[in-house]
């Protein structure tokens, strides 16, 4: 049985459709809504339909962006030779703060997981192969240290080596601030096995 | 300095504006909206539109609700003469999923608050008052138990005394599956002064 009114009820529904909000967390949200102002209202639902109406894929990174190419494929100063591979848009942003990667990006929109039925066909991997030529100096795979990006990595440096380009994956180890005793054995096993001079 | 592009960064501080939305859990809701299909889209901002402009006050007990008088002032089955007093529209909810409450209700909308410079005028005092006749047979204040609350009950319980209107207050104690160690001592007291013959 509802307790609430039923456009109350659907609105709520609908933020609990959202990613990590559960029912309690809907209803405040719904309730916050309810009695915001019209124009904080409109505005909200503004920015969702303008989102979805300007927001298109960079038909060279396949980024998402209001332009075509994005702003990092389109900035002159940005090394277009030296690719660094992710599976999310976010994963971009991830790294743009790091502000030490000066190239460009590709995002393959997914990782191969034949458990979850998605092959390389389903993934950028074509488009990124598309991209290289005789300029091209260097892939970084930036693909997250799991199975399926491992799996990744695997397959497109597979690919790439035949073709003479450098590929490079983005080094394993212990985060800043952890802790050995507390970290897996995976991870430290990378760690050792990744090990520089200093 | 923005990563994002323009329109997914609207999106995410529109979500910011939320309650206990922060900045990552404001992106992760922006990539799902940009990733869900036209018709869920359409739907989302559907239930956000049609439920600012279905609900409405209950002219009666202050309840929000698609109609007027709401669901619960027009049930022919619940005691019209025994009203409950709460804060908020939430806290009718928390009430009814209880089961236990067969009278109506009445919403104030806030609570005596000086520091917030809200008073007796700004909550709905008055209309408290006007639904009080010689049938009333008791008002139940449930408004939270903090200072707030408090004051509320005492300034309504004072108001209604001279009407010759039994007034009561939900009782305070220690919440079942509460533990005594980790008890406050107030709520401890509380509990004691409320203690009944068993």
């Amino acid at each position: 049985m509802s307790y609430y009114s039923p456009s109350i009820e659907k609105l709520i529904e609908s933020f609990e459709h959202l990613p990590s909000i559960g029912h309690k967390t809907a209803a405040r949200l719904a309730f916050y809504i309810l009695n915001a102002s019209e124009e904080e209202t409109n505005e909200f639902i503004k920015s969702i339909e303008n989102a979805k109406k300007n927001l298109k894929y960079c038909s060279k990174c396949y980024n998402i962006s209001d332009t075509d190419p994005c702003n990092i494929c389109s900035n002159v100063k940005r090394d277009q030779n030296t690719i660094c591979v992710v599976e999310d848009v976010r994963d971009i942003i991830a790294i743009e703060k790091t502000h030490e990667f000066k190239g460009v990006y590709h995002v393959l929109h997914g990782s191969i997981s034949p458990m979850n039925g998605i092959g390389p066909n389903d993934i950028k991997i074509k488009e990124l192969l598309a991209r290289i030529n005789e300029n091209t100096k260097e892939i970084i795979i930036a693909t997250n240290p799991r199975v399926e990006g491992e799996a990744t990595a695997m397959y497109i440096s597979k690919l790439l080596k035949p073709l003479g380009v450098t590929v490079t994956r983005i080094a394993h180890g212990i985060p800043i601030g952890g802790d050995l005793e507390y970290t897996d054995e995976v991870t430290l096993s990378k760690a050792l096995e990744g090990r520089r001079e200093i």
